[in-house]
């Protein structure tokens, strides 16, 4: 099979990096759908947030620093860093589809320090509340999951800015390394939602016992809220894996990519 | 932009469904790396499946049917068919990717009853269980994601079935599903892994109680048992998502697939 590939690229825009394009990566063409689903994961993050605050303000007593309550601030805030931030970050190359690489790169990384430090926060107030209460750490299969998150949350976030952000990266060794980011970025993700509700599960036997199976309101809410987070997930990766809604490369991009494909032509990455 | 694409397809091997090709897609450039991958994907699952029945084994007097020990077949059979087998079946694609649609296709459905069959005697073990303690049915998040698992997995299978392998369905409908149809299995497996989680916790807070916190054998093999179960998924999601790892199209699949581009251009997916 050979093919013949006739490029035409139209400048267009008033800056170098706002290159419009004629073809199927055309602004112009940017897939209509995109808009509701992202606007749905929006609601439902804000639902889980929100769902999350009124289950602790409600049942748990609400929320302190210096008192019994401050286990409390451990499932906020790893909801709002780790689900709903973590969540939103990875949707960054699909919102802003038509900006300039680099501003949605920066972006990308910033949303990530965010959840990173609120996810901190939630970890150091877990650490305290069982050093005063004298509990033991890390024994539970949450803690193990929760522990690995961060780790590989941590390590993504590093190498992500070395390879990314930072100016040392050759073109060839960021082409490589892309998909494995994507991919253990999205994993990282999920692991992060399937830790929440294990940790969700775990509050509600410590506290309810046999209370849970008698459709206690407390038992209810959580459940309708662990439902919600497996939806949110499913929706963020329902967005990033349409392929139709992937970033088109910009006009400058594209010219690189091709020179790039020449160069490499017949080096496939499995061979490798 | 603008492409001209031209194809040349040069048929090769002794049956219609055998044809080899040259060019991207051609049997000879099949990935080095993934039996590597698929060989670990199997030693996890076989490790999983052996380790959830030393579990019950060990620590829960093993299986039984009829005596309170039938509670212990749910664990294993939702762990061999929605785990294992659903995990294999998403591979089938991958694995034989250079066998007849068709084959691959019948295979693929199989492997699903089989899972389906082993999943309800599974759930029909802790339905007999509750019943007969008196326990309350489906009060909690494991049993609630359990439930949607099921009949996500059930429609997923009947909706799969009327337009892959009945016969009905068009060249072009099935086309604008299978997409949707990736999605949704990817989807459903990773739900099921987090319902098995979750169950796995629930099994262990309720027998060790306080005893899980003191690093009691259960607890730590429990909890190895989790990490090996989220391991697993995420081998199987990078095998299905590495894009050069993909079933590549046979000849006279190419063949139809580009009239149907032709017949289609300009109607893209989003705009429906």
């Amino acid at each position: 099979m050979w093919r013949t590939l006739t490029c035409t690229l139209t400048a267009g825009g008033s800056a170098a990096s706002r290159l419009s394009m004629e073809g199927p990566a055309s602004p112009a063409r940017a897939p209509g759908a995109l808009p509701y689903y992202v606007a749905f994961s929006q609601l439902l993050g804000l639902i889980v947030v929100a769902m999350t605050g009124a289950w602790l303000g409600m049942y748990r007593g609400g929320i302190a620093w210096e008192s019994a309550l401050q286990f409390n601030v451990h499932p906020l805030c790893m909801i709002i860093g780790l689900v709903f931030l973590q969540g939103d970050a990875l949707l960054v190359y699909r919102v802003f589809r038509n900006e300039a690489k680099r501003t949605t790169k920066v972006l990308h990384g910033l949303l990530h320090v965010f959840a990173f430090v609120i996810a901190l926060v939630g970890l150091v107030a877990v650490f305290e509340h069982h050093r005063k209460k004298g509990y033991a750490d890390l024994y539970s299969l949450h803690s193990w999951c929760g522990i690995l998150v961060f780790a590989l949350f941590f390590a993504q976030w590093l190498v992500g800015f070395s390879f990314f952000l930072f100016p040392g990266a050759s073109f060839s060794l960021r082409s490589r390394y892309r998909p494995q980011h994507v991919f253990f970025g999205a994993a990282i993700f999920l692991l992060s939602v399937a830790t929440a509700l294990l940790g969700l599960k775990e509050a509600l036997l410590f506290e309810l016992g046999t209370k849970y199976s008698m459709f206690e309101p407390e038992g209810v809410l959580a459940n309708v809220l662990g439902l919600l987070l497996a939806t949110f997930a499913t929706v963020i990766l329902y967005i990033l894996t349409r392929a139709d809604w992937k970033r088109p490369l910009q006009a400058e991009e594209q010219a690189l990519s091709m020179d790039f494909k020449t160069l490499t032509e017949g080096d496939s990455p499995s061979s490798q």
